[in-house]
Order: structure tokens, then sequence, then C-alpha cells
């Protein structure tokens, strides 16, 4: 067992969680997330997407709320990129890392972003070198790593395919996702060894969502992989917008009470963690997808 | 790792789950869930229990339901007998096997069953012995291993000096539960090793609540040790009726999918069990607790 004794969390509530919700959320409650998310101790945080306003209406304000935060030293605030154009938009916004995102299954790739895996990978590639010259971090977010809602069960090799195109353009870390949340611990082990013949443990995160109730055991799986960074979002906010059934990413609350019961350090105070899902649950008038902060709100209202 | 291959898994829906129903839950429904759940496949049910009505009114149906259901042969069909005159209240139904309970918190017993963790014991010896002399296979279940509502934290060695008690007594397998689902998976473990010390892996069995997420990663921690007995509620029916914000069972249809995703045979057919769990929760009407029974029907309607 590799169990690390600590684990980095990258929360991806205030973009992937939000990016769905049909409701505009003003800026001004996004950064006001962002500022409790980093209050409760989170040291990565993907704030918004530089993606066209018809297609994610959401993020239209992503200027605002990158120029809105009031930036702590240590923190990694990251956006979403998924061409030039967005990247030069981004880049006047200062953020720390842009995140290229692609996937594992064809069908999905073609249905999401209209384009195949490869061609995806051929657009990304400039953005890919426009970030390093501009001396940004990269991530790759690799989606349907272990299901697709069109193609069904995706074998490892397809997510060795991925990786390693992603390597060959420059990404530097990658995400191991879950995206509809059909995995299991063997399969998602599966995946991240896959992503493993191109990344080094360091640069790979897992990424699961709870559709099944299985992120948690998913990321138990991971741990004992020695995987170390983990992607989640407060409150469980959001899902992908394009596969059916498949909200739920999983709960940072949830994943830190894990990991904390497991003794293996965070930095995060959970209770204020709770009282930023709280706070943002309550924004968009719904009880949290986490039901670690839901046994804690009843807890504490004794 | 010692995964097992096949996984056992006991049903408490119809007990443990319905037993804190406010509105009477009509026998005939309880059977028909019973007959649901074992041509599911289920080989082992907790049926009902023979305590006071006073105490448990929803199970003042004990005879009713035992007497109407059409038994399978190879399923094991189990009881709550808290006492002798529950016993041979029981006795009389012929069940399969008695399940007596004791808590590894002194204060949980204190409050549960108003004695001592030592005086339910003696309480109980009796009733093993009695059990023993009619043929009939002994459970017991030890609550709070892992947390208390009271005390907090419980330590491993409770669980060692209650499973102890209990192989004293007769007590031929017992359920490590974490009643109020605090548990993380080396915390699981501990609790299961100390059981192991009185009990051999074949009689020992995990039953975990989802009150904070964690159940199925600590199902995934006990496959780790060997365990290969679990037990779950179908739709993820009940919880304590003593313990604050204790509700959550672990839904056997999330169970069933981990153990399928990982390989494992349980002989369960999920799409019946899904059914299973979709006619007691509309006859309860409300939403199954199971997050797999809700993705996979979100599916069905396509």
């Amino acid at each position: 067992m590799n169990i690390p004794s600590k684990v980095h969390l990258i929360d991806v509530g205030p973009r992937d969680g939000l990016q769905n919700e049909k409701q505009p959320v003003p800026a001004a409650v996004k950064i006001e997330l962002v500022h409790r998310l980093q209050a409760a101790g989170l040291k990565e945080i993907e704030v918004t997407s530089y993606v066209s306003p018809k297609w994610v209406p959401q993020m239209a304000d992503n200027h605002e709320v990158m120029s809105g935060i009031a930036r702590q030293t240590g923190v990694r605030y990251s956006v979403l990129t998924p061409n030039l154009k967005g990247f030069e938009a981004a880049l006047l916004d200062r953020p720390d890392e842009i995140v290229v995102f692609g996937a594992a299954s064809e069908a999905f790739s073609q249905k999401n972003i209209n384009c195949s895996i490869a061609e995806s990978i051929e657009r990304f590639a400039p953005v890919v070198a426009a970030a390093k010259a501009a001396g940004i971090a990269v991530r790759g977010a690799m989606s349907c790593t272990v299901g697709c809602p069109y193609e069904g069960e995706i074998p490892p090799e397809r997510v060795d395919y991925l990786a390693g195109l992603m390597k060959g353009i420059g990404v530097e870390r990658v995400d191991v996702a879950d995206t509809i949340g059909v995995g299991t611990p063997h399969k998602v082990q599966a995946a991240i060894e896959a992503t493993l013949k191109h990344f080094p443990i360091a640069q790979v995160s897992g990424h699961f969502h709870d559709t099944y109730g299985q992120a948690l055991s998913n990321t138990l799986a991971a741990l004992e992989l020695g995987v170390w960074n983990f992607q989640s979002s407060v409150a469980g906010l959001g899902g992908c917008p394009y596969a059916k059934g498949a909200t739920g990413n999983v709960a940072t609350e949830d994943v830190v009470y894990l990991l904390h019961g497991m003794g293996i350090e965070t930095g995060i105070d959970l209770d204020a963690l709770v009282d930023a899902g709280q706070f943002i649950s309550e924004h968009l008038n719904r009880p949290s997808g986490s039901r670690v902060s839901r046994a804690l709100l009843a807890k504490r209202q004794g």
C-alpha cells in the first residue's frame, strides 16, 4: 500500500460545478465562493472558463470573476480554455494554470466538442504551446476514462492513447475523470495505471463522480495506487451537461471526511468547507449534495 | 489483498429498514418485499423482530409476515429476538436464524436497551442457549463499533471486549456495524481486526451506514481484509431509531454495483433488485435511498 500521508485537493465547484446552472449566479457570489474555499484551506480552485457565452452562458462573467478575486499566495487559480481565442482572453486575467480537455471516448468527443479525439488534441496543441510560452501551467482533463454514455465501457487502452496524446503536446498534468460515475475500484485503477505510463504519479489526479455512489470507494482505490491529487466539487455542485444522468461531482466535504478519517492531511478545515458549501447551496436554494455536510449540519442543530 | 471472489449479502431492509416507519406497512407489502428480494437472488433476509409492539409497533405483525412467506430452499430467514419471550414467539415461526444485539459503547447500550453491555450479554445468554438447543443459528449484531452518538469514537478494544462476550455465550457469527456511519477505512478495518480475534473471517459481516457517504469505501476496506459477508438494506431503507441523524443503511443496490463492478459474484440480479427497491419506495412514497437505483431508473426512462 502506497497510501499517501498528504493529499492535494482541487475544488472545481466554481467552474465545473456551476457551469450548468440555468439561473445566472452573480459574479459576486462566485467570488465569495472562491474566497470561502481558499479561507477553508483549498490550495487549488478551478475558477471559470473562457468559452463562448453562447455555449456556456453561466461563465460569461469570467473576467469579472477572475479580476474580483483577492488572490492568496500559495493558491493556484485555474481556468478552462478550449481554444486560442479563449486562451488569449484568459491570459489577460493571469490564471496560474489553464485546463484543456479531451475524452477517452470517440463518441463522447464528437458529441461534446464536435471533433475526434485526435482533432481535439490538434486544436489544443497551440493553446498548450502559448500557455507554456507565457509561463502558465497546463492541465489536461481526460473525460470518460472508465465509461461513456454512448459507447459504454471504455478500455484502459483508450486512456493510454489519450494520455499519450496529451503528453505529446506538452500537457504537464492530467485528470483521470470518471465523467458518468460508472467506475468501480479495479476499473478506475486500470485507467490510472494506463495514465501512469505517460505521467508520474505526482502529475495524475483522480476526478470521480458519485452518480452511482462509487466516488469514495474509487478515491480509496486511487489512494492505494499512491494518487495524491484529487478533484471534487464543494457541496457536490455540478456534473456534465452533455452526459445524460451524469450529474454528481463528488462533494469535497465527503472526500475530506474520508481523508481526515484515514489520517491523511489535506490542510482543509472541514467546518469552514461545510460553511462554504452551505453558502452556495443556500444561494442556489437547494440542499447540499454532500452527505457529510447534511450530517454535520443536522448535528450542529443538535 | 485477500479480496474475495464471491460475497454473501444479507438484506436487512424488511426488519432494520422498515422498523422505524411511522405509518404501518401492511404485512402483505412486507411479504411481497421478501418475495422480491429472494427472487432477485438474496440468500439471506432479516425479516422481522419479536420485540414488544409497544416499542416497535411496525413489527407487531411478525407472525403474519413470517407465516406468509413462501420460503425458498437455500434462503436463510432471520429475525431479531431480544429476550426469551421474543425467542419463544419467534420459535413458533421457525426462523433459520435469530439475531441478538449488543453495543460496543456503554452509553449506547444504556440508552438503547437500558442496561450495560455485560447485562445485555447476560440477558442474551439463555436466548442463545435456547436457540442452539432448537437447532437455530445465532447471529450477534454489534452496534457502534466505530463511533457512538454519545461517546464519540469507539476504540477497537471495546469491539474486542464485545466480540469476546458474544463468543462466550455461544454466538456463532457477528456483524461489525458502524451504526452512525462515522467510520472510515482504517477505523473500520481496526474494528474488524478486533473481531477477528474471536471469530473466523467467514463468521464476520460488515454492516455500514451511509450517513457520511462512507459506506462503500468501508466496504472496499473490509473486502481487502477478506470479509465476504455484508449487510445492507434494499433502497437504503432505515437506520437507527435511537441515534440522532443515524439514518442511512447502505443500499443493497449500491453494494451490488460495487461488487459486480469489481468482478465479485453475488448471485444477485441487479435489475430485479432495483425493481424490489422501487416497489417498496413507491409504497412508502419516497425516492429510493440508492444512488444506483436512481441512476439506473433515470437510464431506463431513456
